[in-house]
């Protein structure tokens, strides 16, 4: 089947660059002694999860949703990796009832207590990783907290019984937004001595506490040194996506994820394009808007994938995007009803989460080799 | 089932602040002489949909898969309101030859040859308007513009056969924009008498055009005259939102749909409740950042629906929200970890599209009545 037959808005994914995205970074980490443990949240698909090396390797999941996907497709290394509250432990357990090596993580006194609680009550095996906050970005202790130790001593576990306190995680949030790779650099050494730093005030207090879990996609591209860290998280690096490409972390021709749309009518004293592909099938994130380059709603390539000079989604309603020249809005091409157009999104999380499969090219042909399905929501599956 | 047993983020749906909203719209239009046509694109599924009236009401849609699934649900008379294109005509035939009477728009020569050769090639009917701009918004012919004639003129259908020019519909997609309730009156005006004209324009050279379909759910609501106009369309105003809210348009309390959220951390110098509903739960809509109280990603309530001060969710990331208290994060209560909280949303059509389900309450009882499901996506079905 050519692409040129599906109906419009569609997914797009190029499983070429996607192959080299993922040789880059496995190829980066493989002389660092580090696992990669990759974020599955960006993708939700068993298929693109293979293409990472399969279910015997470790994933990270942001819901439980798709930790039941993932460990109904054979996945069982699973870390969830949003902060657990008492009420999902009973989810949790069933996981672990279905075979998942399932991690789970914290950072407060009173989830740890709950978390403890039940698996001493439920003779329930919970690996637990302590959240370390080292940039103000979102959740977790500060490296040097009080805190961190009086989690810890809510763990009473061992290596394998109750909840053990397996190590700490923490995310480099910020590394986003950053105007560098100077810069990413520096995100990346913080957010490796904090977590090592973590690490080390347990051992100090007679906790094993193996593991050191570091990761966001900029970081795990730039960290200079990764001593001390055992794993690395990351998701986006496998499609890559207009803030990656604004932060300096890929190339836009690494970009494979694009939203295959169709030229549904003009405005011509305007210079605006419309098409078929509005805010709900791009997303409403307009993440690039912080950066040098604001790209709208998403860069127009030609069916080929080929950028087409300055031409953005400027504007979007649900169902209809508006494209214009960046800057001149008159230089548009009025590009004929029914031109088929390639859109690169700003965050392939966001995008991909709008639809409900990827169609899968391989390279320059316009031939789509397999529809692959993709998880949304959360729950139970 | 009562709510507490929901895993969050969850949907919820408060169907007696639903009927409320349902009734106010049909009570306002019913002296006016105007056919009320739903956009379902806002609540996606057939179990909302039979409140606004059931199958025999007519329906507007945004995508041919909700034509296909309403069709599959009985719904019948059904107006795809987006910019028709030649490859999206086998579909839109194969759902007429299941039996849809679907009305499409178009706004361009190019899209109504295509149309009416392949009317004429396949002995298909097909009820056709001109999309009209009546502000700048987005799509359309401008009333007085002469390519009105020039569309009109390949349109050679009759009433009963082949692509026939059944009309003209418009939106008035700048009320959204609108600073106060007269402006949205002017707004409501400006959308009644750019359809009316252009449909007199058509009359005049000969067409009959028996339809002139307008509407947004702001200027529904305050048009003070519908004279000329045969239908209107709303969607949002079955749920309202915060942007309706501050558009001026319902009370906070009218806003039926709500995201169950749950706390999982604080960041106590910051002022900060993290919890699990981050932008994959309430969407990356902002749309509340233009208007004169900007909501964040959401208003932050109590499990009874009652707003908490002054609380927003402030920032988002994918599964992750940071609540605080709008303009002094000190004052943000530290609620207990496992604290349920409902977050009323910026945009029912992009948080309703985050979710696969409305879990129905009845008003402040916490149970859950039934589980709707709700499509979204593009394509067959």
């Amino acid at each position: 089947m050519q692409f040129e037959s599906l109906e419009t808005p569609a997914l797009l994914l190029d499983q070429t660059r996607m192959a080299r995205n993922i040789a880059r970074l496995r190829e980066r980490l493989a002389p660092m002694g580090v696992t990669l443990r990759p974020h599955v949240k960006t993708n939700k698909s068993a298929d693109v999860t293979r293409e990472l090396g399969g279910p015997a390797h470790p994933i990270t999941v942001s819901t439980l949703k798709e930790a039941e996907y993932f460990l109904a497709h054979g996945w069982r290394d699973i870390l969830y990796a949003v902060g657990v509250v008492p009420s999902k432990l009973p989810h949790i357990d069933r996981l672990v009832a279905g075979g998942a090596r399932l991690s789970i993580v914290l950072d407060n006194v009173e989830a740890a207590c709950a978390v403890a609680q039940y698996c001493q009550e439920h003779a329930l095996f919970l690996p637990v990783l302590i959240e370390i906050d080292t940039d103000g970005h979102r959740s977790g202790v500060a490296p040097e907290d009080p805190l961190l130790l009086d989690i810890a001593a809510q763990l009473p576990g061992t290596p394998s019984s109750g909840a053990w306190l397996a190590g700490v995680m923490t995310h480099a949030g910020e590394s986003y937004n950053c105007r560098s790779q100077a810069a990413i650099e520096a995100c990346a050494e913080q957010e490796r001595a904090g977590a090592v730093r973590a690490a080390a005030r347990l051992r100090e207090a007679g906790y094993e506490a193996p593991v050191v879990s570091v990761g966001s996609t900029p970081t795990a591209h730039f960290a200079r040194s990764l001593e001390g860290v055992t794993e690395v998280r990351a998701g986006v690096y496998v499609f890559f996506d207009l803030v990656m490409h604004g932060l300096g972390v890929c190339a836009l021709d690494d970009i494979a994820l694009s939203v295959l749309c169709t030229v549904i009518g003009h405005q011509r004293e305007k210079g605006w394009l419309i098409t078929d592909a509005g805010w709900m099938a791009m997303s409403r994130d307009r993440g690039t808007s912080r950066q040098a380059v604001d790209q709208g709603y998403g860069l127009v390539c030609d069916v080929d994938g080929e950028p087409l000079g300055e031409l953005i989604v400027a504007d979007a309603n649900q169902e209809h995007g508006v494209i214009r020249h960046r800057s001149d809005p008159q230089a548009t091409p009025m590009l004929p009803i029914g031109t088929l157009l390639r859109i690169l999104p700003n965050h392939a999380c966001a995008t991909g989460a709008q639809h409900d499969a990827y169609h899968v090219l391989r390279g320059p042909d316009h031939t789509v080799h397999a529809r692959w399905p993709r998880l949304n929501g959360w729950g139970a599956l």
